[in-house]
């Protein structure tokens, strides 16, 4: 008899399995069934399509030369039989049976299966918020979703998006492009928690604002009012007036059908699967937004349901279903967000993260252009490196900006992977010429600085202590080294100003015991400023991390002395 | 006493290794010694300038914050004592000594070091040829060189390039787009040899010449002629008229000063060092251009002179001449060039190296977008991955298109420098968002058909095998698995049309017995195509890798049945 391959969940993780399992052993018969009428669709492209970016619904449904993704294509290209508009309600270990509901015809019927995939993703976590169910409350999770969402979102209206998270940020977006007047309202005290530490967020945040979009942060919703349809957002900081409502809180996953049939669930909620995709349940697998995996850092498992992921696990799900051999070792995190034209985006562990997960972390502030300086259209982006101090592992990185930022998240997330200290990191052989980087690339820099503070050759000191300094009205040296132009155009409040070509003439004129801390426009000359004035018997001398490009606080514009 | 460190030549190695030995001794004594005029400037800048679209020369020799890199500059900032116009004519290792030459005044003289770091750098390799002392018969190298090169390059002009590495393409680059007509001339039987295989190479060429470039390949210059100034350039194959002829030949390491003293010159002919960049000699080290390094796939000694590199080994030997400890473990040959709005990057070994180091390899070749389809300004990418058989570790990436190319040798550059195997490479979490790749980046997709095919799963044939078939007339099918529509827009004369949704009914149509090579764009149908031959009995059944896409010979255009 033939092998009876059974997938639940045909989108990015169950299609793939499904696709892999017959390709891997065509004498299987493999079918895919999915509750919905849409399947395999790019759920990531839905804020594209809400901004029109991508005119046509069915252009995130269909392959690279646009034959749409349908049952009907499944069937002969794929040789998988879907069946869609069909629940599985449960299913039944001992029997190998899945038990289905099919929404039109409310039939009920039973499939038997030799390998079962589940894949059945996740769903927006949703707390029990007042006036919940009035209309124009929407989620944005799949192509309904997508569809209702465009329609509601007309110009002139008040959107009010629940959540800074990356969907959060990229609906935002796209309605702003679509002319509304948009808040985002944010729980925790900064955007894309999880994903950037404080002071990289600041600098989305700064962007975001820049483009028009309020940004309220520390402001938990308590529900909404309206009649009929929403008109304003309750928060426990007032009220926010808004006719469509986008709620983006994060995900759940869909654990219901594995749970009630007593498979193992992890500590995160989502199913427990080991290397091979498999459940507790030899005979069926997991993958995708549905289960948890590994974080190659930490060796713990995790919870982060990325579409990639879900691609990669679907495979190996599916090879492993279908009499193959494949293992899938884990992830690092590693997410991406444009939003407006800043790029965003962080492989391994955050500072946050590496502290919480007990490192000694030693970090790297680096901004700089991600192109030859000289070569047009450069554009800036800064890099946050953590560190393990105890053996220069490299832990994570973080980068924001308007450059290239995917290639360093990319260079960096393969490194990690194989565990790169930072001495590894910073001989990378990585491609150089004019147009793609400096001739030592902003990932070789920001590891050269690591390298520097690890050995104690170089101290910075974090935006937010210095603030506090001033704040505190600390007895201490804010210098600033850049040139006389540069101080006068912009600058930090509470500065002395001294050019790093006059720093070995005018030593005399600073104090060598009080606590100096110098800066620059990045801090490369901050940290020349260290090493002179380190040399010169100063005591206590330490570097801005990334100077002014990174303070994520007011600057001072014009008016400098 | 102060350490004396001396450093010879002042550019990206030497300027770098005087920086940071100052940086690292701030008590040592730092000269830098150079001949000619200008003194850390960007080489890899000079075809922009060329071209104008770096206006002034001076921002390849300046700081991102526009303060130009001349002596005073090193001195007041980073410490370090310049004298440029300076030989050093030979060394005295007994009594560590140089000899220096000043030309302008022509005096000579003596400097003693404690420490000595030879960046001397590379000149072009320039063999004999007839009547070279012609006028415009130019080198790109120097600040000199590209300034002269500006001048005589005129609109309306004809140019002449001989060499079509790097430097001759980007130097193509620059006098088209300053309106001359240009020829490249190629000894070898393609572009960028080295740096790409022969297929991937044709995709180059076709840009080029689609931009208005000539180019000759396997084509030997034998010397020039003219009456003053060259007025053609003369070849086995006949003579090129030319106004101003461009020698790009590759460089050769400046060796002379290390020979002369007795040192160790390394089997590539550049300066033997170790991994602390130290010489033969305790005293004396050796960084940038002028020295050899490791590759670090093959573990043999390769001499890859790139700025990139320079400044990295610059860096190790200034802290090692400094009192410090470091080392550099060496080289993944990484390069990349931007022609036209073409990118061209390779890391590890191309298919040609690995075979002539002895490796048994398998290949793939993939082309696909660089973003999501769906995502507006995705462009197309070859890559075609080398890898060892017997091991499944990726030997070499090479990456050739309109999109982003560098994002992709960046990665596998990371994942190549830790021995990654193609199922470590294919489960890489690299950062995706639609802006940036799809939910499977290129380099996943061409890790997973690389496991395909280690396992025996897929089979592909080389473009270079299929049309060598093609022309012997061979008894195969070449069966196009496209729609009918693309069958008819473009394709390879003498295929058969079987859309692959049609295949699955249509097989009996095709005899089992015969070779049969499938294809499509880009291939992805044409191995799903070899699966359900494979499955249903087919004996001999192959893709052609990359399809259409990477099809480096002629196409049909329209007429397709
Ligand atoms: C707006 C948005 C933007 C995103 N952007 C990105 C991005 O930029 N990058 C990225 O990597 N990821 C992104 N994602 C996440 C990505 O879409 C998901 O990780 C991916 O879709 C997960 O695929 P999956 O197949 O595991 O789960 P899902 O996509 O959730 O699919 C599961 C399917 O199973 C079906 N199902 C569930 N239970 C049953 C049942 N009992 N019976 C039958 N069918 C069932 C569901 O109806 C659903 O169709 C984004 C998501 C959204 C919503
Ligand atoms: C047109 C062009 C484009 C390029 N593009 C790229 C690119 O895209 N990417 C890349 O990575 N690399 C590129 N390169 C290569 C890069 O410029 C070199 O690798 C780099 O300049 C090497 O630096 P170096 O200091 O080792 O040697 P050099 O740049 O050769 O400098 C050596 C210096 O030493 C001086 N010198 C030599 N002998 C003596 C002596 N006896 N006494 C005193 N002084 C001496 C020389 O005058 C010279 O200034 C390009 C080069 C050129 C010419
Ligand atoms: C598309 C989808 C159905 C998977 O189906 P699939 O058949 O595995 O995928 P593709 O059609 O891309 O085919 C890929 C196969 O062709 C192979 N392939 C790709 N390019 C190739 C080429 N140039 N030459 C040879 N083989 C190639 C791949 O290796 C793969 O085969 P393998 O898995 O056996 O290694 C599933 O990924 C999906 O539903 N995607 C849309 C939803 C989604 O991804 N959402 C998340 C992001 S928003
Ligand atoms: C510029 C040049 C003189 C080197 O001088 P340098 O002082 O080492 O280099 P920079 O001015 O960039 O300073 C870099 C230092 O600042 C550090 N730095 C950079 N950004 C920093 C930041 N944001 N915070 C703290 N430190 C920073 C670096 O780590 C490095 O210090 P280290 O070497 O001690 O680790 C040399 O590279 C050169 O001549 N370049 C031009 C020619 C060239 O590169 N050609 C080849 C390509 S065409
Ligand atoms: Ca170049
Ligand atoms: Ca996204």
């Amino acid at each position: 008899m033939k092998l009876r391959v059974v997938v639940i969940g045909a989108n990015a993780a169950g299609a793939k399995a499904a696709s892999k399992a017959k390709r891997m052993n065509p004498h299987a018969e493999v079918t895919l069934i999915e509750r919905g009428n849409f399947i395999s669709y790019g759920a990531c492209g839905i804020p594209y399509f809400v901004s029109d970016t991508v005119a046509d619904v069915k252009e995130l449904m269909s392959t690279p030369v646009g034959v749409v993704r349908d049952a009907a294509f499944f069937n002969k290209v794929k040789g998988v039989h879907v069946i869609t508009g069909t629940e599985v309600v449960s299913l039944d270990r001992q029997s190998r049976t899945v038990q289905l509901f099919e929404k039109e015809s409310a039939k009920a019927f039973s499939l038997e299966y030799d390998r079962l995939v589940l894949a059945t993703g996740s769903s927006p976590s949703l707390p029990p918020l007042k006036n919940r169910d009035l209309g124009n409350i929407l989620t944005v999770k799949a192509i309904e979703d997508a569809e209702l969402l465009k329609e509601r979102a007309v110009t002139g209206k008040r959107a009010c998006i629940v959540g800074g998270g990356l969907i959060g940020l990229e609906t935002a977006e796209a309605l702003r492009q679509k002319g509304l007047e948009v808040t985002i309202v944010e729980m925790r005290d900064q955007l894309l928690p999880g994903i950037l530490d404080p002071e990289m967020a600041s600098l989305v945040e700064r962007h975001i604002r820049q483009n028009g979009v309020e940004v309220e942060t520390s402001c938990r919703v308590a529900g909404f009012d309206g009649t009929g349809v929403v008109n304003k957002v309750l928060t426990e900081r007032g009220e926010i007036p808004a006719d469509v409502v986008v709620l983006a809180p994060g995900v759940t996953p869909n654990v219901k059908l594995a749970k009630e049939a007593g498979l193992e669930i992890g500590p995160t909620g989502a199913i427990a699967v080991d290397s091979r995709m498999g459940t507790s349940d030899p005979a069926i697998y997991a993958c995708g937004d549905c289960c948890e995996t590994t974080h190659l850092v930490t060796g713990k498992k995790v919870h982060v349901p990325l579409g990639s992921t879900a691609n990669k696990q679907g495979r190996v799900a599916g090879i492993n279903a279908s009499g193959g051999e494949a293992t899938f070792a884990g992830i690092l995190g590693t997410s991406i967000l444009r939003v407006f034209s800043v790029n965003a985006g962080k492989t391994g562990l955050t500072e946050s993260e590496a502290r919480a997960q007990g490192y000694d972390v030693e970090t790297v502030l680096s901004p700089a252009p991600d192109k030859a300086h000289f070569f047009p259209g450069a554009k800036p982006i800064a890099l946050k490196l953590v560190a393990d101090r105890a053996t220069g592992r490299i832990l994570g990185l973080q980068a924001v900006g308007e450059g290239a930022v995917d290639k360093r998240v990319d260079a960096a997330a393969a490194a990690i992977t194989f565990g790169a200290t930072a001495d590894q990191l910073s001989h990378l052989d990585l491609a150089y010429a004019p147009p793609y980087s400096a001739a030592m690339d902003n990932l070789i820099v920001a590891a050269d600085i690591l390298k520097n503070k690890l050995a104690g050759h170089a101290r910075g000191i974090s935006p937010r202590k210095v603030r506090q300094m001033l704040d505190d009205g600390d007895d201490f040296i804010l210098l600033d080294v850049r040139s006389p132009a540069e101080h006068a155009e912009v600058g930090i409040e509470g500065a002395t100003l001294i050019p790093l070509g006059a720093l070995r003439e005018k030593l005399e004129s600073l104090p060598k015991d009080k606590e100096i801390v110098t800066f620059c426009k990045i801090s490369l000359r901050g940290y020349e400023a260290q090493k002179i004035l380190d040399a010169a018997g100063f005591r206590d001398v330490k570097f801005l991390d990334g100077g002014i490009m990174t303070w994520p606080y007011e600057l001072r514009r014009g008016g400098g002395a």
